[in-house]
């Protein structure tokens, strides 16, 4: 089976959307449980049986990236898993800070799903005297952001979660921006504006729960159309 | 401007993945912007541009429930946006109950992002004595889980948010199943087993930070390209 050694990464584009990055997301998510099966080749038609996606669609995301699989044969399972870790950044430990030891910060602080793809929560912080010194049910400590600057070299802080009232967004963004971080994932109501070489991605809880509304309302208009 | 009284609705199936689903969000958060800047009509190529995603893709899309559009003229914004609310189910307020006054629980319940787009959150469960009776921040009370299913007919719960620690998940599941709501969206690690007429939807929070690690990882190679 032919698999280059380094898969093709293209520069950063608006191109590949956040749909596209969901998508080789799940590719990974989905050679991983093959991988830990047992499972040595799949084909992309089996893949977007698995997923419910279209095939085509999963060749055309994984060309991209190169020449990953063997037309007629597939993909190998464990070279397409090293190298989808490889473009999504995730083929080392990737460090996270947590802005805002709320509810939702320290949620997020503690959620395993993190940890389990390879993203490191470093630390947490805020500005709340009474909240600085604490740690989280899973460990992670908070800190004052002021020492953000500092431990963002020192850990080499990869990325920033927005975790604070939209009141307090933009400044912590600012701040974040400031401590040289170059990726946010906000949580925030709003989008905060940042240099343009800064990444910052807005978290909507809404869209899932809107998938199942949908599903609801698919449904009602189902049974109307049977009746 | 021709645009149908009420938009084809099919029967819920699997070709309309969760992708589709969440594009039909982002079109519908673009609609009610250009809404309320008063915009008046929009083709499918200034909605891609906006959303930096394929105008053919959005035409089919949108083609999939009815004609919604006119060629050469585009959407009614008010229209479609109203269409759009239809097809999501969100031209109602839809009712939903979180199970697991932790962290994450309460952040979700006081996340102001669900209210904003026609989410109504009805209660927050748990099973933990010291729990029950209190309220979030934002004033959602804590009720015991025992009362979920006099609640559920009361209330007309139609989505209960799962926010347990992974071994409590499925007995929760199994809970909310029992109570008659056919909607869950998941939080906990894992995948609970549901009867064929429940849908349930998995969060993986780590999608939102690996398409920023994808970024980074990119950018890194460029540089290194360059170099």
């Amino acid at each position: 089976m032919r698999a280059p050694q380094k898969p093709r990464l293209r520069a950063a584009d608006d191109a590949v959307s956040e749909f596209t990055t969901a998508r080789l997301s799940l590719y990974l998510r989905c050679l991983e449980a093959l991988d830990a099966a047992g499972t040595r080749t799949v084909s992309s038609t089996a893949l977007a049986e698995r997923l419910r996606l279209n095939a085509a669609q999963i060749r055309r995301d994984l060309a991209h990236f190169g020449e990953l699989g063997v037309r007629g044969v597939g993909y190998d399972v464990k070279e397409l898993r090293r190298h989808l870790r490889q473009i999504l950044g995730v083929d080392r430990s990737v460090h996270v800070a947590i802005v805002g030891a709320g509810n939702l910060g320290r949620a997020l602080a503690d959620y395993a799903g993190f940890r389990r793809e390879g993203f490191d929560i470093v630390s947490l912080f805020d500005t709340a005297r009474e909240k600085i010194g604490q740690s989280t049910r899973g460990g992670v400590l908070v800190r004052h952001l002021r020492e953000l600057p500092a431990l963002a070299g020192r850990e080499r802080i990869d990325i920033a979660v927005v975790a604070v009232p939209a009141e307090a967004a933009q400044e912590v963004v600012d701040a974040v921006v400031g401590a040289g971080i170059r990726a946010i994932l906000n949580f925030a109501p709003g989008t905060p504006h940042v240099p343009s070489h800064v990444k910052l991605r807005n978290v909507d809880l809404a869209l899932s729960l809107e998938s199942l509304s949908f599903f609801l309302a698919q449904e009602k208009h189902a049974k109307a159309e049977r009746s």
